[in-house]
């Protein structure tokens, strides 16, 4: 299991992965096929029963989406895209990894925006620092996020909540996210590794039959929900071609891809003001 | 747009509407109708896209709805009411807010009772100070919330705290409101108004096509609850007519209905347990 | 009302159902028996209006099912058991609670950990102490709760909370099981009974046309949840029968129940470590 944006270690039967694609961590159309790759090992992988995923960047989980891989997306036939109209490739992505049968673990000790926090909404539990950083940036730029990130924050956190973060597109900290209900809880930076260890060690020894039956449980009690989350991913992915298309919104993303690097990113709601100011003076 | 009991000031693309009817800010038939007014026009105002709804009165958001008018509308058929049998006026009122185009942003600092706190339920956001107070009264008087408020309580913040809030009929403060999900989260008096405003100005800037998706999202994800919501509404509407045709709620209310003044009402849990005391000594 | 295993107290309304089965307030199959039979009681017992349920014990709300009960349930014809593939009898019992037209209050003081916090689950308001203990210790024994509390906990705490708690079997304590909103609210030892007795007293009061209002809106509200809820049950029955005739968590059990005292249980999740090493001694 050798990739490029991603570290992977194994102990026992916990599979250790780190976004790795520095400096910023940004999810590229490469990162996305070998998460596609992994999950699609992962679902056969009966040597792996918890998988923790983290960071090898000591300030970004991951930043968001690469707006470069989103234009080339957009316009290259040869970057792989969704050919189908109700899901899209991030949206299929995180609904594979929300599916597995391992139990997941995301682990955030930094800056948590956009598709990251998108992923980590898929994942099955979730832990941050207090410091952490999180924010949906979209809203700000003229779109919204469409990787089943809105969907899944209205069904997990309600509409009050869930409006807010996705419309003020502010950033919050671990703490905030916590009292959402966007991670589980937040815990020390000093603490959370040892923490979530002797988590995943704990859960590396339960038997395949509870997890099983504590997966089919949540299948069950959630089933009424499938059809909301998909027909909200539909919704979502209406609204990112139709958005995505708009030219205004194509030259703040040129604009904000020009301030995707590591200064403007660790204030990034700023940066976007920034670039919002600069299209506008065009 | 001049109202006898709001005043409404607007802001660029902000509307301020602030509940103006001293000396309790009680929600009475004028008020109703008002909102229904300002509503039926925000659905056709393109140059809105925030609503701050919050109040010129530094101790009340609203009392709680006019208990005179309450007797007028059971009593005089020259007073508006409703006309069928599934849906009430405030029912219909407040989900005619809840479904308007616009951002509504709910801001308490002061006391927020019942028909006040049924209101601020089906705005899209809210915050409120650690020191405002909330109370859904109605129990204690024999009769429950039924201008949606007992539904909608029960479907954000599920029915062991909804259960408690409703029959308990007690004080509680904003700090509270936030931990039970009831508000976004509490701000200090001194940063509230400035935390607000300068969400609604981001909010202001946002593009159509990212809150229309976003609405139509919550639309897609809350559908289900919709059913829900319009059969708890009917439970709430056949309530009313049963229990506010009780004689000892009748004389109850006519009790609490020569307490409805500002010193009474600061602590009005135990002004309604003298009203009671009262109504039981007769 | 004579019980072995319940002291029973009435102050007018109010019915006080005090856990009393020393040393560990285990749930025994005698104690099932006599719920049943009190819950039976007071679907006809229109004196009461609020039952709230504590503890004797000091130290134990209640412990969790007593394992030799269990082994007796297995293989004792004679022990009553669930004719029904798809219901049994814990789920009963809980669902019959949960139904009741009272409103029934949890007061937790103690460690309540496996059939305790199942049962806490379905009543309709809960009060813990900061120094409480919970638990859902089953997963670390090879099996998970099937008397209704893997499902209950997933509806009321979502699913990424819900996961951590079944699979973690951690204990944690009061101020927890309020962030994740298991109770209602946590209050200091000093002033929990307190507050509890005068809730009661004010519930007591209210006319039994506001409490079947509110459970009515209840019922509608949460009427899509209860296929799902019954589709869970169905899974944690079906997984109770598995998970338990495997012969390595029979075995742990006997070691299990070997340690079933007042030491061992303080600390319950050392004690399942213990158990587990030798087991895997053997």
């Amino acid at each position: 299991m050798n990739y490029n944006t991603l570290a992977v270690r194994r102990d026992g039967r916990i599979l250790h992965v780190d976004f790795d694609n520095p400096p910023l961590n940004l999810m590229t159309v490469e990162m996305v096929g070998e998460l596609f790759d992994l999950a699609g090992k992962l679902v056969f992988d009966q040597e792996t029963s918890v998988v923790v995923l983290g960071s090898t960047h000591p300030e970004f989980f991951i930043a968001h989406f690469d707006i470069g891989d989103i234009f080339r997306a957009l316009n290259d036939p040869d970057v792989p895209q969704s050919k189908y109209a109700d899901i899209n490739v991030v949206q299929a992505l995180t609904t594979m990894w929300e599916a597995l049968p391992q139990v997941t673990i995301g682990l955030v000790d930094g800056i948590c925006r956009g598709a990251g926090l998108e992923f980590l909404l898929a994942t099955h539990m979730r832990f941050a620092t207090p410091e952490s950083r999180f924010c949906f940036p979209e809203a700000s730029s003229g779109f919204l996020p469409t990787g089943g990130g809105t969907t899944r924050l209205a069904l997990q956190i309600g509409p009050a909540r869930a409006r807010e973060v996705l419309l003020s597109a502010r950033d919050f900290d671990g703490t905030e996210a916590a009292a959402y209900g966007i991670v589980n809880r937040s815990l020390p930076a000093d603490d959370i590794c040892a923490y979530v260890d002797d988590l995943a060690q704990r859960l590396a020894t339960r038997s395949a039959g509870t997890v099983t039956a504590v997966n089919q449980v949540m299948a069950k009690v959630y089933n009424s929900a499938l059809d909301a989350q998909f027909s909200g991913f539909a919704v979502e992915n209406d609204a990112m071609r139709t958005l995505l298309a708009v030219p205004a919104v194509q030259q703040h993303l040129r604009q904000l891809a020009e301030l995707q690097d590591v200064d403007h990113e660790l204030d990034l709601p700023a940066s976007i003001t920034q670039a919002a100011a600069a299209t506008a003076a065009k």
